[in-house]
């Protein structure tokens, strides 16, 4: 939105609807800018329409919010779409968070064990990961580094999903990806963590879970928030519940190194933080924030309605 | 709160009851550091109750709470005032802003020709301005500079108030000092800016201006609010309501000296951002925010009962 605001671009936003109700700051944030934030599933697009037609009261998903976009680019002239997740190049774009951890890292002489990020479509971990795994691999890294991507139990594509060919948006507009999914129909539980909402996951990384070069680890929100709320009273800063998940990751390792004596150095990202999501908080300091997590038997109707739909997957 | 945490003293923060009520995600803030927030005016003080008794349906004020705090600390053994602002030591030790912008502006050859800052009680401006005011008149500056401070129309103390004796708090517990001041008896509109619902100001800023070294102004909330989006559409970063005051006397600044083709060097203070102040801005993107001005027969009212009070004053 605010891109748009200073390349004098008209912005629509297809906002997932449980977000737009829950995070209204964000909303506001975005029109503030001078975007018009339309809540998804919408009235606006054909596949929103088929959607709500089908399940009134969903409170929409980020495959349905994207289905919804391209839709739109797609019906629009002049427009294109810019993926922000997910594809492998906006991974790779994404690493300059990593190259600039290493150089501030290298002028400490310090160098991670433990590399620790929060996983959507996986983005923001690669980010931070790839170009110590492009060491670990091709260079000659000072010593051997463990990578944790930590998702939630509310969608646990790399944890309880299959490696399988899926499309990136609910409504099946995009190609064909080669990935961890728990199945482009599912509508994951209405999580504060919107970012960790994705039915799959980035192709390159799904393929490093494959391979065993990157851990899967999932938590649910309250215990992801808890472990945010003790953070926060250490460190000042307030996570955002995202990233949340990745501190519950990076406590429970500090704990382990404490009780068998390890001396480790832990990275992890600080994805974003918390202030447009007090009320997560707020529902976590009054005990009413529900740990959600996805069942087995939800997972597998998915998955073999996919690949009922894919056989050759 | 934070620091509360850091040293692991209990904490009662009392906030002011509209602020409490507007601002739902700061009282979160606060409770996730770990401290008890009570909407002010309370039944846990005398002067909480008194004032609760004598107007049931008030929106409190920082004077209010000031005097709930005060004497909370006075009942209580081991604790003591410690002043968050309005006293001028309190100015001094926030002058490390302006010093530190000094030596930034030092670095790319910079002087300002003017220095805006919001005042509530006056600490934030007299951060920013202190070093450079300090220097207009002991030093050799290398121009003269002019100092605006601003504040709501909706609680003029400096643009509307009378330079008098007056107490910091509503229950006048704190010691008369001699200020500009609308009265303690004041409670101003519910406005957004909750930190420029201060009847008073400090006395050294209240005598700077007195001399007309700091040039007082006043606006309201919505022109206040409109020149912050203006700001964020072009610089991205989000005003606090109270900042939301000095950018609008930048903005006009600035267009003043587009129009006579001067060149000038603004600078302004970035208080604080306006992340948990979203509903101001969505009030604003909605057009329901009113404007508030504090009449002038309410002034006359307030400082005619302070005169009665203190007739030496």
């Amino acid at each position: 939105a605010f891109a748009g605001s200073l390349f004098d671009l008209e912005i629509e936003v297809y906002m997932v609807k449980v977000s737009y109700e829950q995070k209204p700051y964000r909303k506001t944030m975005m029109r503030l800018y001078g975007a018009e934030v339309i809540p998804s599933p919408s009235t606006r697009t054909e596949v929103g329409k088929r959607i709500l037609k089908e399940h009134p009261d969903t409170t929409g998903s980020l495959g349905i919010a994207i289905s919804e976009a391209v839709e739109r680019c797609l019906s629009l002239e002049n427009t294109r779409y810019s993926l922000g997740s997910v594809l492998n190049h906006v991974l790779t774009h994404q690493s300059v968070t990593g190259q600039e951890t290493m150089e501030q890292l290298n002028t400490v002489d310090e160098y991670p064990d433990t590399v620790i990020g929060c996983v959507g479509g996986g983005s923001n971990f690669a980010g931070i990961a790839y170009p110590y795994l492009a060491e670990q691999r091709h260079g000659k890294p000072r010593k051997e580094t463990a990578f944790i991507a930590v998702e939630s139990t509310a969608c646990p594509s790399i944890s309880k999903g299959e490696y399988l060919f899926d499309h990136g948006d609910t409504g099946r507009i995009t190609p064909l990806m080669k990935m961890y999914t728990v199945g482009h129909d599912f509508v994951p539980d209405p999580i504060h963590a919107g970012g960790l909402r994705y039915h799959g996951m980035a192709p390159s990384l799904s393929m490093l879970v494959k391979h065993g070069m990157v851990q899967p680890r999932a938590y649910n929100q309250r215990e992801a928030l808890g472990a945010a709320v003790t953070f926060a009273q250490q460190e000042g800063l307030i996570p955002a519940p995202e990233t949340a998940h990745a501190v519950k990751a990076l406590i429970d390792e500090a704990l382990r190194c404490k009780e068998t004596g390890e001396a480790k150095t832990i990275l992890m990202l600080m994805s974003g933080h918390g202030y447009f999501d007090m009320s997560a908080y707020e529902g976590y300091l009054n005990d009413s924030l529900p740990p959600y997590a996805m069942p087995q038997k939800k997972i597998d109707e998915t998955i073999t309605s996919l690949k009922r739909l894919y056989p050759f997957a």
